[in-house]
């Protein structure tokens, strides 16, 4: 088998003195922290579309890359992109891999010729996989990119799309399983509107409700018995996309009796797009029990467009892996690095330099949110600043026990009440600053 | 009783050809449009806080308007107020008004005595209001000038504020049904956090229901028979507010089995800080059923903060009215001008201007909206775009006949499946401006 | 020669009434408005790149349309382009188009013979030119789609690719002096950076500065006569483009002694990128003695991309169509439909109603411009509020008579001055709409 | 004379372990950074308006916080503010201060009396500032919190405002004088517009230029030496402010012959609301010679308004004090704090949270700045990427030899050139994570 990244060996922990460009300074990955291995924290997956596939276009400009990997046929394309796949994983030491069904296969003239295809590789990566050691994150459908799809999957406005994208599906669904995903994805990017003028929004959410209970009643029949995600995104390529936020997604879930049935893959870059914070939608996430997996990436926030940077912010990574410590982990997820070079990082040494900064990135995240539970003046000052629903009126309001009456009876004796408890916030942020960059 | 406005006399209708500054051009409140009068159609409503109150003050500045109105005691103060909004009312044709408590009575020393202020001038309102034959829209509590509610008030971090906040509220929406207003509105406007860091965002979203229940189980056991409303707004004073738009606002009902019981009191500038349309608001409201009321006004889409315009773009209010209609109207809401005059129209006449400039251009709206609706091609555009739902695979899609076994093999029948049926945003955003700047 | 679009007959005016998908409703061409034809006034033209070569994608779809007209090789594939080209301008009667060297000819392997594929369209267009009596508005260079200008073209890291960039805007001047354009067009898309932490803006400022001297200077050598145009945008495809808004290549064009030599070509898209108003840009452009030609198109505010739609606000037009009036004209430019269908509206026919949609658009634009000047209203009270400074202190302040300590004196003697004569935003609002909705 | 702050003793340096939270972490006054100490490299300045002014309000609530200091008559409160800022500064070793004169002290009933207190203030703030051993960094005059400036200060279509804000400038720039400042800040919070329907921008722009000629003029003849600055900020309390960006100042300038009069006080909240990063505003104000001060502070970046937070974002700071550093520090300038407490943060403490925060994060920011520098990777990084242009025809292109001619037959003797050399965005942003999380 060809080696393609062959001057690169694989990348090993050095500590951060190092200043080897193919070394990892801050993941290290069978160090402890908070209870378990890095590796276990933050089980990395590698994004196959963005890796294998993509090639440095942009609306103004053509590939700057060549993903071809020296073939022409398109068989032997796609084997090669799972050869080298399996090779950046290794050299990357990165456990796990994320795919949409036509980022692994080439598409044929029809439909059974695509699935045909779609065997074949599934067969090579099944194998690679048991070589290699990998496991498969989640599988998800490509059903925004082929032109049927230009006015959505579940939510196009024509019945044969619909059943088209539905067949499409379920045979996404049995890779998926066939290769032990833990988890399958739904990210509807087409699934939302251009223009309320030819719109029929109402017809299109209950249909894209019946999409998602149909392929999610087929998959637990066959014996799929992985974690089901939504992924929101606001907005690009759609003006509108259905699932705007985790909350927009929650109202829908809920709308739909679909709220036990899924969690939610939530990506950085999206979280930005919708106005909000990466660390508010997990924890919006969090506290509503759907925080599945994660979208690991960033975007520039001066910027209107999902750019998929590799993750390098740390105050993001580090509240990130905050609540993702308080949440448990990810117990059916991981940190996916939905990630691309930029246009202009086009050798191949880039893709290395890509995630060895990611990773780096978020095992300080890591590092910084152990430290920041062990510090412990974070979290203290929070448990302090609602100590007063602990006792007294504050406890009959948590309980239930309190009317309206009984609090204006309170109230009408407390004479004036004024601001009470600095939030703190400057304090609060030094803290942060003190943690990561002290000792 | 003094005349504020002596140099206007009462505003008619002269329609488009005036050049009478205080005239409508195209709001006719006896016109009968989609059958019933223009009066009826729109329910405008005169928002106490801006019109009687706010004189002009930014975050640079100091007041630019005097609403003493001549007096220097507090309650002289606020009932020339009274007096005056009523003069407004009349000699502007409206028909509605909505209020903070803290608008149209001045606080004292303790609770007990801002509460005595507030009924000696609800009392007049009842008079002015049968006098004047003027209805209330909807009242509402101020829980968020005061620097109690520095840090919210149903999610606040303290529990005597969450006390004080449920007792004005008992009192609002005691006087709101002394004043047989047609419903009750809760913006939350420091329900919000400034920094994750110090807040338990899922004990202050408990408490907001909390608050939220014991405030209409009380409204119900005294008879109070209006409706209620959530307005929802992204952030701002917050850094978040937890009622970012409708969809989050419905998350948050459905969640709490508060759904049946609200409906959303939608603003336009609102909308947009969101990044949404003023008509998405208004189409994701209406097809789940919680289009309630409206806030009248509009943002400047290149500033990130509510300016609260006068709404004057009439792409807007056509689009709006448009959903409107399609909704049966506002039954129990109406058109609330949240509106405030710009810092540099700070004299009196500007009021008459901001109230005519917003009616003429919500007349316009339902003009408009109605020759959209009688012109019927666009409605039948969209008809005629999901016709394949009505028979067929499509039909079976619908009605949950069809599995995705079927939809599978009917796609492994269907060969290629490439785009069908285009769009025609081009087209149909044509026919609107042909509907608009025709006759 | 094929028709390409022979279902559709020429465009004609039908007037507002029509219900004809395929007539103007607005747009008389040979209609007198302000003492011009709308003709001459509108000066509309087609961008090739738009019309003849953009086929639906995006970042996240394939191709929806087909533009290869029937045709393989690349030759006669762009002659078929050029002939779609005329009879689409002959069928919608429009005078103008634009083009980049790469939207007409084909690249070939070495730029020579991109060069003679070049010379060989080139002169199909002069003679279709002459037979269609169609002219050249401007020409410009593409130096932003091939990968070698992934860093940019005159601010390139790269000395050859500066070179490359400089002999393909020398050919690009010839063939715009061969079509006798108008004008020549400098758009920088990659010129800008990605990060800092890579880049010498000095550097890369002053090469560009280098670049434009040397072609403008080469243009007058060989005799062109056209004039010279920046196209400012702030951002996309690069996150920072040097040209960022009208100021801010107003600032270039000052330090390096080019004021004198270019204008500005003006896209309403790029102006809401940068959070201007179209309007915006056209009044700092005009009042600078720069404003030349204009990219007729809107964009969506929600979004931070350049959507390049076509343009429909009559708002924005009329407004626009004002700046345009009071520039009296635009001598040497035009209305460049920089737009593009939306990727659903992917038939033949949508190049039809996107272009009739914009021109509809704009001759309202027009006809509402016109009113705004002949109805008197909006201009004499801007002249009227700055009447003081045409006497007294005013006047002194204006002819520099007066020094600070005349002011000062002066002020002393003014007691207190507060704020004098409102704004009037609602009532200027509100007869905008009179005038635009009235007859 | 009282001790406002009793509580908290002098802040003093005790490192990055100390828990102590009102000490210094990172800020060592003494210690040498780059050749310098850290007090001479990072000269930070206390802004009056927000540490001694400003009281909590927003746009939607009242004052959380009391800064009367015990008092009731308005000059014995601006005496206690002038202790108390200087105990401030005191106990937290801050050298310099700036004000604006309405915050120093309060308005008379006549221009007269105004400046009475104002000259009273003054000798006392003389006396204080010889006493404690402190400086003013820079001074300016508040022409946009009076009603009169509702319409602008240079640019009020008023000119007795013109005049006005002309007499209290004069009046601002002798005091200035008097403290001897280091400069004089021009801020034009209300020199834009809010509609174009109403504004003649020529004639603003034209006022705006005589008023600045003015007051320089007037300033040297009394023998002011200090620097002038001009502050940028593209929006907010107006649309549109005229001084939008660092760009935008200098065409401007440039066109009024004023370039080489002015420098730019750059803030960081000004930057993003203007779409900037922070370092991309002082990289531009560099190598235009005119980096000349800064106010330091932060916003949200997912707010749209001025939220002039304490600095606390360390890339933010890091990648600023390069800048600074590159500039050779900020001879005339330093780091003001233009940053005031959240509304939430409204006890007395806080002020000493917030300035530690913000002295520790730029305390940081240099630190790492300088080890970017000692380091090298980043700056030969780029030094290679253009070393192109340093022999051969990139030298030939900067130093003016190459014409057109010549470099399009060196491009054709090329072959075909693709991209070269990658821009390498994640490699770098890693470098620079090693080197802020490392050691």
């Amino acid at each position: 088998m060809k080696e393609y990244f062959s001057n690169i060996p694989k990348v090993r922990y050095e500590g951060p003195d190092s200043k080897n460009p193919f070394a990892f300074k801050f993941y290290n990955p069978e160090e402890k922290i908070a209870g378990k291995t890095m590796r276990e924290q933050l089980k990395f997956s590698l994004a196959y579309w963005h890796t294998l596939d993509a090639e440095g276009t942009d609306m103004f400009g053509r590939a700057t890359m060549d993903k071809s990997f020296g073939e022409t046929d398109p068989m032997a394309i796609y084997k090669n992109k799972a050869y080298a796949a399996f090779e950046l994983m290794d050299k990357l030491d990165i456990d796990y891999f994320c795919f949409h069904d036509r980022d692994i296969a080439p598409e044929g003239p029809t439909l059974s010729e695509t699935n045909k295809n779609l065997d074949e590789i599934v067969s090579l990566l099944k194998k690679l996989m048991a070589e290699h050691n990998k496991k498969l994150l989640w599988g998800t459908a490509n059903t925004f990119s082929h032109p049927r799809y230009v006015h959505g999957a579940g939510t196009s406005c024509n019945a044969s799309v619909f059943a088209f994208a539905a067949a499409q599906i379920k045979k996404a669904i049995e890779i998926t399983k066939e290769l032990d995903g833990c988890g399958y994805v739904f990210w509807g990017g087409r699934e939302g509107y251009e223009t309320l003028l030819n719109t029929d929004m109402e017809l299109e959410l209950d249909n894209m409700a019946r999409l998602l209970k149909m392929a999610v009643d087929y998959a637990r029949s066959i014996g799929f018995k992985g974690e089901f995600f939504i992924e929101p995104k606001p907005k690009e390529p759609t003006k509108h996309q259905y699932d705007y936020d985790v909350s927009t997604v929650l109202a829908f879930l809920r709308k739909y009796g679909l709220d036990k049935v899924f969690k939610v893959n939530i990506e950085a870059n999206h979280a930005t797009l919708a106005q909000h914070t990466f660390q508010h939608e997990l924890r919006v996430a969090r506290i509503n029990g759907v925080l599945g997996s994660v979208d690991a990436n960033q975007g520039d926030v001066m910027l209107g467009w999902d750019t998929d940077q590799f993750p390098t912010n740390v105050y993001d990574t580090a509240l990130a892996m905050y609540e993702i410590l308080k949440n448990g982990g990810l117990p059916s997820g991981g940190l996916n690095f939905d990630s691309k070079n930029r246009r202009g990082s086009f050798e191949p040494e880039d893709i290395f330099h890509g995630f060895i900064a990611g990773m780096d990135a978020f095992a300080l995240g890591l590092r910084i949110a152990d430290r920041i539970i062990r510090d412990g003046r974070l979290e203290q000052f929070v448990k302090d600043r609602y100590k007063s629903y602990q006792s007294g009126i504050g406890a009959d309001i948590v309980s239930g026990r309190a009317k309206i009456e009984d609090l204006e009876k309170y109230a009408l004796k407390l004479g004036e009440v004024n601001a009470i408890g600095s939030g703190r916030q400057e304090y609060l942020e030094d803290i942060l600053n003190s943690i990561m960059f002290g000792k």
